[in-house]
């Protein structure tokens, strides 16, 4: 486990439990917290990742790639994952710093806290989360097969996706409510004192997360650049032309219907799921995870050459 | 009381325990449930308002026009008020329908529920509100007071301001906040299943508002036209060169940090607030009421030739 931070922290802790973890922390207090945790530390990446079965990278974004000359230094490892909440730029790092290897499973636990560091790590924090592994063409499917096992393991959901698919996903349920949010906010103020003191509900929950350190907000979205700008773009579009429509006279009736039904669409709990099952030996088995992510489904548990599988049911 | 739904149903209920309150609706069940509720009902409007110191106009904001013209065919009431969710577009529709006159405080009582209908009106509905009350260099200063004095009397701040002033910061922090939640609904729709799969927190709290019923949204954006189109101009502007800003290689760390101290200045709450008592009398009164809504302040009591005042006192 390289970075022990919040998800590194916890992920470590928890899979201590059952597994043999050796982790690494760039900083010594750090490692030194960890190890009076229980924790099993390496003082070197080399030595962390030597002879493991699985590497798993889980520092801050930022640090991803000087981590990985790290690690293609020290050799290349049997099974490479990580937990960056943005993969495609991940998986381009990955491709540069190794010639043709390694097994390389890009994942995304979707959990975390306004909180960070190994303070604040817990070995319940991803119980149940929804995880992403990314599905490339060329993934090794023994490897993605293998994270997947692991991962269902610890009780979590695994979205099966690519790491385009997932980028452009968060872009919109992750990177624009942020900015928003902050457009929002700034919309507020812009109103002074009597705008702010006539605020109430709808004020508060469009500008919550608004919140949330704005150097974590940046390195999200800046990572996400090309994602994001897309999905933006429409958005911007979708707002000129219901200020436009105002400004003529016109109505956002259109606007606020279709926004309701998207709305009404998300909230609307699913009638019922329906459970399948994949062979891992089925030859379809690459095809079959990537209809399954596409339909909002997730994969339950890894057993005996088996997938079990959930996929929603909506009515109607 | 002219309309007894939501607003109206729930102003006269809790009037009526120390007023005498007739009312009327143009709905027949309306003014039945209404009387069987034990309120005082007029089958018209102008026997409603034959005789009463104060009318109040309390229908949905499409209705107040023809409300006006028989109000006025009925003659000039001593004191106007209206409880709808704009005040400029009232205050137009007043001095069309009335030469002159009438004594006019436009009034919006910050409250309200998802329901509607006299059915779902409350007497505590009302309790404690912030209940802007407009001041124009022309209103009369003793109509004011007067309407003023009731309101507080219901345990109600009255934010003085103008209806330019209140209908800009309502665009600001009602207006927007329901068309951004819209279009992040459909931005993540737009996603399909595995966005909507992977969507959290920051994507519920967002799109929340998106859930209210979009006819009432359009009903208040599109009366709010001019005011709205200025606030979503700006806040259009500011996500355009956010995107262009990511597609160029950028970030949106300015943004998301300038959205962050607006929010954060939002929530602070102020370090306390500064009383202070103003006499009817006072020749500078139209501009201290005008200065104390500016500074998100409000009146808390008018009592004995005195208004008592109250003024956040921000940190710093």
């Amino acid at each position: 486990m390289l970075g022990l931070g919040l998800i590194g922290g916890s992920l470590a802790r928890r899979l201590a439990r059952s597994h043999d973890v050796v982790g690494h922390d760039s900083d010594a207090a750090t490692r030194q917290a960890a190890e009076e945790a229980g924790l099993g530390v390496a003082g070197s990446v080399a030595e962390a990742v030597a002879g493991r079965d699985l590497v798993v990278i889980a520092t801050p974004l930022p640090a991803v790639g000087s981590v990985l000359a790290e690690v293609a230094a020290a050799g290349t490892p049997a099974i490479l994952t990580d937990v960056a909440s943005v993969k495609a730029p991940v998986l381009d790092a990955v491709r540069a710093a190794f010639a043709g290897g390694p097994r390389y499973v890009g994942g995304h636990p979707m959990a975390g806290t306004e909180r960070s560091g190994f303070g604040a790590s817990d070995p319940r924090l991803l119980d149940g989360a929804p995880w992403v592994l990314c599905l490339e063409d060329d993934t090794d499917l023994d490897a993605w097969l293998a994270v997947a096992g692991l991962v269902t393991g610890l009780g979590c959901r695994v979205v099966p996706c690519s790491a385009a698919g997932h980028d452009a996903a968060v872009a919109r349920v992750s990177g624009l409510p942020h900015l928003l949010a902050a457009a929002l906010a700034l919309a507020g103020a812009d109103g002074g004192p009597l705008a702010l003191a006539l605020a109430a509900g709808s004020f508060r929950d469009g500008t919550r997360v608004a919140g949330t350190r704005p150097e974590l907000v940046a390195a999200l979205c800046d990572a996400n650049r090309s994602a994001l700008a897309s999905a933006f773009d429409a958005t911007v579009a979708r707002l000129a032309a219901a200020a436009e429509d105002l400004r003529s006279g016109g109505t956002v009736a259109d606007l606020a219907a279709a926004g309701h039904g998207a709305r009404q669409g998300w909230v609307a709990l699913p009638i019922g799921g329906e459970r399948s099952r994949v062979r891992t030996s089925d030859p379809g088995l690459r095809g079959a995870l990537t209809r399954l992510g596409a339909a909002g489904g997730h994969v339950t548990a890894v057993s005996g050459g088996v997938l079990d599988c959930w996929a929603p049911v909506h009515r109607g």
